[in-house]
């Protein structure tokens, strides 16, 4: 079987393939490019290459967030379009879960805490531990803050494994904490494509009508939006 | 300063661009399709999809061997040619110590044992440690035996990190005879192109002229006219 996967819930952008479970191409970039001009043509370079077109593809997987607003909305975009053109079936998968399979290389036992940058000091996060060969859930998808997270994670006494794009924002908080944590090396610590393809695997296909952006806040826009709401009915 | 780098030396394939040591964007292939076919639009792909060219690229590094006869011949001449062509400077770095790399997650401590299947039951090898952020050799790149590789590495009684296209290989010899040994997670396993940009830095540029391939035995041609040769003789 082979599955497409796409990823572009943050700054960086990756299309992967995967048949039967096992990587066959991954392409990733974190030029500061957009990813409405970068996603689609990388998705379409990567099966061109591979020598497959889309009509080969069993079904196509993508991070439904959380993440940017922005980001996630071109991901999901991209693969409903393309799983309607070609009358394929989609996947959607936590990001934060994606991301959690970079804890493979973590110390057994440790906690593997996936962050992305979610401004305003928080983080998107989800804690795993690494176990027979895929990460156990600890604890839902949330948006937190670095000083609840880190409270969090002191009680646990167990070294943290830091993963994402907000692992250096983290690993910095936690290390002033004293808390003992190691950052994901480089190629292992931004989200990426074939993170997607490991999460999609044995979950339900869908239709691609289904396929929704999952956010864990309001936009800024819908934020600021019902602040000036709350103000007018004061 | 950006770096573009090209990596064949075996059976994936993958072309990475990195600017002052940050990775910008990796294409990676595993498919079975020939190297001849796949590597070079991979690099211009790559190249356009951050809309740069190969006259915004400082320097081209290749991974010049060990490695598949084919494979590192594909690799070494693409890089001359791009180079000559662009009039670029080049830099060739051992395969086995671009893919140490791939140790950075490695348990502190770890001995980095990188593997390339080398058939006749040997393999391409290089030991490291992982210290101060970078690979550091503990001998030179060679041909050895999968017996004698088991049987040095017992003796050290420390924890082996196994990485390479040979990895899985030597990690069922090494479990076997009782060593504790640990795979590299499958993303950094095989030889990767951002591998070759992080062995490439700081080292001398060279005009692409003086690019050779790095071959640690004869090639089976080689070998088999070296034979009859030797037959004949007697």
């Amino acid at each position: 079987m082979y599955m497409l996967a796409i990823e572009s819930s943050a700054k960086s952008a990756s299309a992967a393939l995967s048949k039967d479970g096992r990587l066959v191409s991954q392409y990733f970039q974190c030029s500061g490019l957009t990813h409405s001009r970068t996603l689609l043509p990388m998705a379409l370079d990567l099966l061109k290459s591979c020598e497959l077109t889309i009509s080969d593809i069993d079904a196509v997987a993508v991070s439904q967030g959380p993440g940017s607003f922005t980001g996630v909305r071109i991901g999901v975009s991209t693969v409903k379009g393309l799983c309607w053109g070609a009358d394929k079936p989609a996947v959607g998968v936590s990001t934060l879960e994606a991301m959690a399979w970079n804890g493979e290389c973590a110390a057994p036992g440790s906690i593997i805490c996936c962050a992305m940058d979610a401004r305003r000091n928080q983080v998107y996060n989800a804690l795993f531990t690494f176990e027979h060969g895929r990460p156990e859930r600890l604890c839902p998808d949330r948006a937190v803050s670095l000083e609840e997270l880190s409270y969090e994670l002191k009680q646990t006494e167990k070294s943290v494994f830091v993963t994402g794009d907000g692992a250096e924002l983290c690993f910095n908080c936690l290390t002033q904490q004293g808390i003992g944590a190691v950052l994901a090396p480089e190629p292992l610590r931004l989200q990426s494509a074939w993170g997607v393809c490991r999460a999609a695997e044995g979950k339900p296909l869908c239709n691609a009508d289904k396929l929704l952006p999952v956010y864990l806040r309001l936009s800024q826009a819908e934020r600021e939006r019902q602040e000036r709401m709350d103000k007018q009915q004061k």
